[in-house]
């Protein structure tokens, strides 16, 4: 059994670190506050016995040594950066209860056959630099080093700069450490498991993602002079975007969702028709087949729109992340723990994207959910409990345990 | 006949305080812009012999002697100040054809009974601070020069920090010029005159405007992981609420436009569902009850679709001006020149809100368009032909002779 209040502890020691007024963290990945969580992180770790290396992208790798070091280690792990107005578990939780995995196996004399290794995976959000789950992907392949490093914030500020702003940029080349498996404790960011009042998703698959960059050139003019048929109006023009993607999403439903999080008018005046909106979209199914319908009914409204309003609408496919399907072996292994240890437990698809979906495409990989208030995430009021977190922790810890060989 | 290449000359000299890129100017009431604008237009006043003061709202008075002091002034003029993204002419050609006005009559020697007064009105466009044509409207007494004074823009600088900035918060009571009348000249920002063929606009009514502030709060939450249904999406909110208003002002019209101009997501994230917007609406009809079916129609529907989305909107009606009806009696004096100097036209209503028509609420007031390519304004596109211009300062010109005297 792992230590609840130590792992409860180092949550809310940590949500200091870009702590808001609403209760809230805000950690954009690469910031002033992600330095100081990763300080406290590598601190933490080394205290641990880890021995810590940080790779080309800033991903932080903390390898606890097996009997047997010929195999490769378990990774378990998540990541420390929020949304701009995030919580203080999505991803904190998997992070900090690897690391009280650790810890618990210490304190106990624990041995596994397999070494071990705790991860936090730079920029999982998203929010500061396209595409989620940046590092996990160049990880795995999916992006060159190179390519990542100049991927540039709305300030313009690259990957590369940010990492050297925290001195985070690491003497390691991307995959130095190889993973013999994954395995991510997470809140569910859903509303099911608090619904049935289950305390753990054992997560066997995850929705694809798509993300597109839209741009809208309409005509700017006088908002008191210019009559209504005469306009070109761009924001009347994303309306119908915004209300197209709500209605495509609906009618794929309920395996699909879709979300326009993002749109900044140029140069806004309130007597002025807006002229140019740029914009993003974000839209998600478990299902590929309904990933493609989505993208081709979405772009034939959108072009029916542009059409009609003679405006010019521009959408670029930025990210496409396939859905998911986890390790079977891992998914018994988790659903397995969960039973031994007594909780009750339901496979559960999971909504949001994981660093553990991206190395699944190279390792087996699985994930451990646990309930979070309200279904409630990406929001300053995120909350979970204490004894769902020690929950998700102990059957991470049977999880790794089983996997690695004690 | 005034100097149509001496107005050209000043129109375009003028443009390069602010120019942009596009062609256009960006010179926003009281920036740096606007003070070197200023002190242009102060040095070819008082070049041109007028007594030049300016009153507590920074708006710049030049008097010209009269033959008869004890008669009230003639005023003429309009504003010097541009929207974000805005053109060459738009209050520019009113003020600078006033000038051109009076270097004509210096040139030709003639001397008026009343004396006449050239005006450059402070932030006409209303863009930085609310209302638009605020200094006028402080004049005829429809806000105090406190009130004015405390105004913030969205940065949370004030009109009196602005004025102190620039350097002109002047040493004159707002009101301290009496005016007898006051002609605008201004090109049309609509597409009728260009249409029609028609050189002069006889402006006679001017629409009324209703400027609201909005706020949606709904709630955040994860774009991948918040079913469709349980969504409380500020922007899907605003996209109905923009639709709303442009089906309603359709409904109403053709005497009616609805604009939203502005709209900014707090802390947007492209995966995070938007939880709250701040937005501004702007609706106009030059007919009252129209202006009141279109507030109560628009209240309505943004009521219905808030309880519908389980989304909160409060909406602040921060500005009304009644529609505007020009004096008669300074309309066929307007009408009678364009005849006398064989120019076509026709009587036309304002789409636009101008200070003339805050002035027409406590003296005569009337105007004089001329067209502009494409009815286009609030537009660094914004164009009109320099024998229109010229057209236009004529009609000033011999409308102002026939009240003043000579
Ligand atoms: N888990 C999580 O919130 N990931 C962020 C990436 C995404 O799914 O949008
Ligand atoms: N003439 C003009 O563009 N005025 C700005 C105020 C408004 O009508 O919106």
């Amino acid at each position: 059994q792992i230590d609840s209040a130590r792992l409860w502890g180092s949550i809310h020691e940590t949500a200091q670190f870009g702590a808001t007024a609403k209760g809230g963290v805000r950690r954009l990945t690469l910031s002033a506050e992600d330095k100081q969580v990763r300080d406290w992180f590598r601190k933490a770790c080394e205290d641990a016995g880890l021995e810590v290396h940080v790779d080309a992208l800033g991903s932080m790798f903390g390898l606890r040594k097996g009997r047997d070091m010929s195999k490769p280690p378990v990774g378990i792990g998540s990541h420390l950066d929020t949304q701009p107005t995030g919580g203080k578990y999505d991803g904190i939780l998997g992070t900090l209860g690897a690391l009280e995995v650790i810890r618990t196996l210490n304190d106990a004399g624990i041995e596994t056959e397999a070494p071990i290794c705790v991860v936090n995976w730079t920029n999982e959000e998203g929010s500061r630099f396209v595409p989620a789950m940046m590092a996990s992907a160049a990880y795995v392949g999916d992006f060159t080093t190179d390519d990542i490093l100049s991927r540039k914030d709305s300030e313009g500020t690259t990957v590369g700069q940010a990492l050297d702003g925290i001195g985070y940029r690491g003497d390691k080349p991307v995959g130095f450490q190889k993973l013999g498996c994954f395995v991510e404790l997470h809140i569910e960011q859903g509303p099911i498991l608090e619904a049935e009042g289950k305390t753990i998703g054992v997560v066997d698959s995850g929705q694809g993602v798509l993300w597109y960059d839209g741009k809208i050139t309409g005509f700017e003019s006088h908002a008191g002079s210019t009559p209504m048929p005469l306009r070109r109006d761009a924001l009347a023009t994303l309306s119908e975007i915004v209300l197209a993607m709500e209605a495509t999403a609906k009618k794929h439903g309920p395996n699909a969702v879709g979300t326009v999080g993002e749109a900044i008018i140029a140069n806004p005046s309130r007597n002025v028709i807006p002229g140019e909106i740029a914009f993003t979209m974000d839209c998600r199914s478990a299902d590929a087949a309904i990933m493609d319908a989505l993208d081709r009914d979405l772009r034939a409204a959108i072009a029916e729109i542009a059409a009609r309003r003679k405006v010019e609408v521009k959408i670029d496919l930025v990210w496409r992340k396939p859905p998911t399907h986890f390790d079977p072996k891992l998914i018994a292994a988790v659903e397995n723990a969960a039973k031994t240890l007594g909780y009750s437990s339901r496979r559960i698809t999971s909504g949001a994207g994981h660093d553990a979906c991206n190395l699944n495409t190279v390792i087996p990989a699985a994930m451990v959910f646990v309930p979070c208030k309200d279904g409630i995430s990406h929001n300053e009021l995120e909350d979970a409990t204490q004894p769902d977190c020690a929950a998700g922790t102990n059957v991470l810890m049977h999880t790794v345990l089983a996997i690695a060989g004690v």
